[in-house]
């Protein structure tokens, strides 16, 4: 993607440089795709510039490339009269997509304006909730009935005016209801006169308009569908999901649950901005910051050990750092391998066993080569008792770690709630306090200085 | 996909209460992908058994829909003979994942026992890095010349022993040079005597074959496409990337930058076994390790500090976890915008000023209140500049940990380097240490206590 990245500053420097007419030939150049990705990286006004220099043919093709959220703040930038028109020439699901992302009172501007038939489908989508298959679906789809030969089949199919992909073509009965599936290829590969019926495929793969997205794309993925038909709960065909949507379904969870787990909210568009991205981390950190003060309140009931023996501050860091990386490590293979299905129920206790052997294993290594190292730095008597302290509070930390990280997320999914969105804080804040608190429970133990 | 994940756990009690009568007639009810879907979940062993009650005709297809790494090591426990009879009827795209996940010996005695053609066609293939276009291309495509009628080429397309998916039929001149494509449906729609020189779309979107897969991706999901050619320096069309094989790029580049950025590895695979999963994990955390005894070394200077305040102890879990997760999530932010495109070389500026902007004011406000309650459990004289310590040292270790949180992984990505491998190690463990240095040198400053 260098090519389009080093054309994408072009476009900026020249947009900047006042230099129209250079602005207005590489536009020329460039296709929809390159402009979009452009687009996307473009403040609002300049967007809005550079809109203006497209002839308007261009215009709407552009708007259909862009993601969702810069599209969105594009139109709601755009007089209404001016956003119906670009609207005008999209594919109703991506108007649905974009439109639901603009607030209230613009929505109903710009509905207002649109085409009544136009208007009542589109908010018919609007209705889905955004992360359904009814919320990605398109409503354009190519149906027959089972009883078609593959002469009016052809025919329709060079009559209609179709969607950009027809990948399947659909049989449903006369209440719309689905009843079976053939490729395009099938009727090439068909004589005229054959019947639909006669060599369609009646077991069909489809998923129901309430289907969260994340299985829909597990359902396209795992099939290697092109395409996969939405049904209501009486089997009528509503819609299809194309694998190009299924594409961006991908993409856009991996993206939070990634951010998600590092509590940096859910979109990158949100770190766009400031305010946004404040509320987001605000919250996230509010958690950790609870966790530090309960550290620091428990640990104050330890200050006559730390008096006499300073050294065990100076290895609260590796003690909590340790088992804070252990924690992450096994939290990370649990929420990603519950997100991609590679968990499953019959394997949960084996991959607790193995997790905790594995933090356990590590926690013995490290807390050696430390508890080594604290032996060397520590002072005169003590210090063989430091480097055990060392050695014990390593250890135990990164083997209750591993349980903390493996458990989290297993419970969490298991009661419904979304791994990737809790795991983080909870893991990290409480994987510090309990390794800290066992470090100086054995501090207590081993070097005698009481006051816990 | 909880329909799914019941029926495993019906499939995996089945094989292990005995019943193989009833196990059989649920293996006839389900289809390839859902049996496919269970094996990923086996042991080789009950994989092995199962296998074995599954028909002959049944057995490939569910091979092609495993899990690559799954199908690599259920080959590799079969015979050679079995394993070639199985492979034989798989799409040479497929065959080259799974043997190239195989060890050299096997794959040796497997080559010797296949087809001399299909050898040669699969050698050529292994020859290509795993990762990139040439790695995970089919070479299976529909091509004709740019003379041939619409006639002649529904005429081959109905002879010839088709892939599975014939998404765009490519048009090559005399030497195999890609010239254009036209999707099947541009077929259907023009008459017989048309040329199809005179309705293809003579520019092509392709890649090379030496395309990072991930770049692949990023190409087929921006233009939406179904399929993307592959292409040689001579603009040669070699074979055909498929949407379907995109899908699953994105899902396993995803889980490598998750994974990468916890230290736990590239593929789920390697975390479902002790001892590959100790040899990733233990280099990351020798990092922290390292940070760590870094830290404590660091620390030891401060320990007349630490002697006559001791509850500045208590405190420093909080600082460095504040600041490591502040550096969390800038780092994140920045590692998956780079991944998905979503940041520019023009706004790298910007996002810096934005992200430490926001490590500054949130260390602000989380200083001020954990200040407060430092303030509250501090002992006496000292409490009102304890409470200034822990303030300061929260609002500048989150600031500074803004800072390299989102400096690393950009200027990792400057020199070549993934930022997803290096980011999380060195931005925890050098945001602990510097930020713990920084709370004491300001302890020393408020507090008086010298020695540092």
């Amino acid at each position: 993607m260098s090519r389009l990245r080093v054309r994408n500053e072009r476009i900026h420097e020249l947009l900047h440089s006042g230099d129209q007419r250079r602005l207005r030939r590489t536009l020329t150049r460039l296709d929809e795709v390159q402009i979009a990705s452009q687009f996307d990286n473009l403040t609002p006004d300049d967007q809005l510039q550079v809109l203006g220099l497209l002839p308007v043919e261009r215009r709407a093709p552009v708007l259909s490339r862009m993601r969702y959220e810069s599209a969105a703040t594009l139109v709601a930038r755009l007089a209404p009269e001016q956003a119906v028109e670009l609207l005008d020439d999209l594919r109703p699901d991506d108007v649905v997509d974009i439109l639901g992302r603009i607030d209230d009172k613009k929505l109903g501007d710009i509905l207002a304006r649109l085409d009544r038939a136009d208007v009542e489908e589109i908010e018919e989508l609007l209705a889905y909730d955004d992360e359904t298959a009814g919320g990605i679906m398109s409503p354009k789809f190519f149906a027959i009935g089972a009883d078609s030969t593959v002469r009016e089949a052809l025919e329709r199919l060079q009559s209609v005016e179709l969607p950009t992909h027809v990948l399947y073509v659909y049989v449903v009965d006369p209440d719309g209801k689905l009843v079976g599936v053939c490729s395009l290829r099938q009727f090439v590969q068909h004589r005229p006169p054959e019947r639909v019926r006669d060599f369609m495929q009646a077991e069909v793969v489809s998923v129901r308009v309430e289907t969260d997205q994340e299985d829909v794309a597990d359902v396209v993925s795992r099939y290697d569908l092109l395409a996969v038909p939405v049904v209501d709960d009486h089997n009528v065909l509503l819609g299809v999901v194309e694998v190009d949507d299924v594409v961006d379904v991908l993409r856009e969870e991996a993206t939070e649950d990634i951010l998600q787990m590092a509590g940096a909210g859910h979109h990158l568009a949100d770190a766009r901005s400031f305010w946004p991205s404040l509320r987001v981390r605000w919250r996230w950190l509010g958690a950790a910051a609870a966790g530090g003060t309960v550290a620091a309140f428990s640990l104050s009931s330890f200050d006559s050990a730390l008096a006499q023996v300073p050294a065990l501050a100076f290895f609260m860091p590796v003690v909590a750092g340790m088992g804070g990386n252990v924690g992450m490590q096994s939290s990370t293979i649990v929420v990603r391998g519950l997100a991609v299905g590679f968990i499953e129920a019959e394997r949960v206790r084996r991959l607790v066993v193995r997790e905790v052997a594995l933090g356990a294993s590590l926690g013995l290594l490290y807390g050696l080569l430390i508890g080594l190292f604290a032996l060397w730095i520590g002072d005169g008597s003590m210090s063989w008792r430091l480097g055990a302290v060392v050695s014990g509070g390593c250890a135990g930390s990164m083997t209750l770690a591993a349980f903390v990280g493996t458990c989290t997320p297993l419970a969490l999914d298991r009661v419904g709630v979304d791994p990737a969105i809790a795991t983080g804080p909870f893991v990290t804040t409480s994987v510090d306090v309990m390794g800290l608190l066992f470090y100086f429970w054995l501090a207590n133990l081993l070097l005698g200085t009481g006051g816990g």
